[in-house]
């Protein structure tokens, strides 16, 4: 017996594992922002001021559906040239898994600290950069195992991992002035690891 | 290669994301419905006067999950109208479904406040407001972008069009008594706003 | 065109909607399962006694998952034997979904006060009974409006029917020594309720 | 007529259920690992000292979330190789979703006292057990009932029992070293368990 059958993953009941991930990812982001509490809850004007403080919470929430929504539909886009699933692709699915249901946290570390403290922009930046590279690897690993459709023109399988390595270069490139506030040697890893994927992107023409 | 299909999002996974979604957001609804605590938890009549106190939160969830329920019909019968999904018109569906996940915390803010504070029906109103524009700029994004089922009588597209516009012309006129009650001007702006959504929609018969 | 397909849920979809309600539903059990502070979090014996107080709320938990389990296949079967869905059955099953969000909170209630007030009881058993009455109605408007799979014999269909009277009728009258300990009028009112139900299920043969 | 096909629970509907129960147990995890509240908001110090005193619970989140992982390819795989469901295997299934829905719990018990009390990890490995022991009646029930496909080799299927045994002896072996901390008796009993387990595997070869 051919052995990714034998594993047997089939396609639509991961795609159904991971839209149920992100639905309930995108959900969980809003439990965050919880009611006010007011001493008097017939003052209009303290409500209206408390949901005013509220604001950066609730632009965070908007900003990590958003993100959320960019990497759903980047991480369908990959999954779509994939023909079938063997062991090392569904490690790597749950893997991107685990990172978009840890993101919430990082998202509410966010909402709460964002304005007071960039350790918080520090974490969120590190997901985000672990679900990137998680995506990265999803469909190189993919593309290494023969497991995408063979009706894909090769042309548009590199097209894709070159986008997918300049995506990720772009974000360390962007992080690494918010690592800066870190000190100078995080800033310039994050600088040359933009450089490396970039050089490395060039591979993929 | 034809750009709206080299796009490639399968309307199926895109209804299973909505689907999720919406399903997750109607039960996180009834989060807000706290068990009660007492200080004699022997005590019948105090558990009784608990209940009989959180009736307007118990209310509030099942008038927020009927509104759910009615969008969740309406954004299916829209949907059902479509044949494929391009960039923009997943982009207009992930901004519904933001408005949606971010539903709950409104609910919880009227289910909290309703009776003591209008600012929080305000809230919700503007919720509301936000969710009903997006289901109608859904459904003219799909239209100008051509991306409606050919098979569909250009009538029935029209009607459907009119429908959106005069559900959020109603809305907006419903809305002005509400908004009467912060100041002459924000009534003046919802009526306009009917009156103006009410004569656009006459253009489309 | 035909009223009940321009209306055009598909079935598939309110299957995807009523799966994912369930599927959160029976998680947002656990959740009122609360982990346990301890004074001195290295004593195993105050752990083990704090998971011990907790055994009914555990109960409970798996208690209410099996109800829920138990109401997904029935509802499973009737939806089953349903062809297509008009806005009546929608509504019907909106109505019955906005029940199953809500049984989540009448478990933490039970959860909560069981053993201490039989007030919680009497609301698990109210839900229970909104639960099964709505299932019946669905299957009755179903059935009346003409929407079931014309290649199910009339013989199942009135068994089918039979069945959910008999069980509204079984769990009316074991409410009824429940409803007691509020006093002899209510008890007397649910023996009557259980009485024509079961008479009116005779019909049905 | 044939009473499996009577029952009709239609196996894309239990798998439905089955994937929509994990995805919201893999993200329900996420919800134990709390915002650190701060004395000083901007002190980036103290931050970093409380995700640092976090870590135990984050790396109980992935660990829980890759067993998780796990057992979703586990049943996924038997599931692939059941034909249909009937009334026990139905059952079988939902004694296995409850037992994944409280596996948070058991997480959150896990990250909340891991280094201070191993009760918590008592609890752990009694829920994992319990976990691999519905997933091997679940196949069980499956083959005494003659639900398989039928194009499926004995000796895969004879392979897969043997499997889910051994892995249930491993379990039970390993789990010993564990049970050793509460007293010599339960240290015994589980490897007895294990070694019982491992004779009866043989009978499968």
């Amino acid at each position: 017996m051919e052995p990714h059958l034998s594993f047997g993953i089939n396609k639509h009941r991961m795609e159904a594992l991971v839209d149920g991930v992100f639905a309930i990812a995108m959900t969980v982001l809003v439990l965050e922002i919880k009611v006010p509490e007011l001493a008097d809850p017939n003052d209009r004007g303290a409500l209206l001021a408390a949901l005013a403080a509220h604001v950066d919470v609730i632009v965070a929430y908007f900003l990590s559906f958003g993100l959320l929504g960019v990497f759903w539909v980047w991480h369908h886009r990959m999954a779509n040239k994939v023909a079938r699933f063997d062991g090392a692709l569904v490690a790597c699915s749950l893997a991107f898994l685990s990172l978009i249901c840890f993101f919430p946290f990082a998202a509410a570390l966010l909402g709460r600290y964002f304005g007071h403290n960039r350790v918080s922009l520090l974490v969120y930046f590190v997901v985000l950069g672990a679900i990137l590279l998680a995506q990265t690897i999803f469909f190189t690993v993919a593309m290494r195992r023969g497991l995408l459709l063979p009706e894909i023109p090769q042309a548009e399988v590199r097209a894709a991992m070159r986008r997918n390595l300049r995506g990720l270069a772009g974000f360390a490139f962007w992080c690494s002035s918010g690592l800066y506030m870190l000190g100078p040697w995080p800033a310039a890893a994050s600088l040359t690891a933009a450089a490396l994927i970039a050089l490395y992107a060039r591979r993929w023409r």
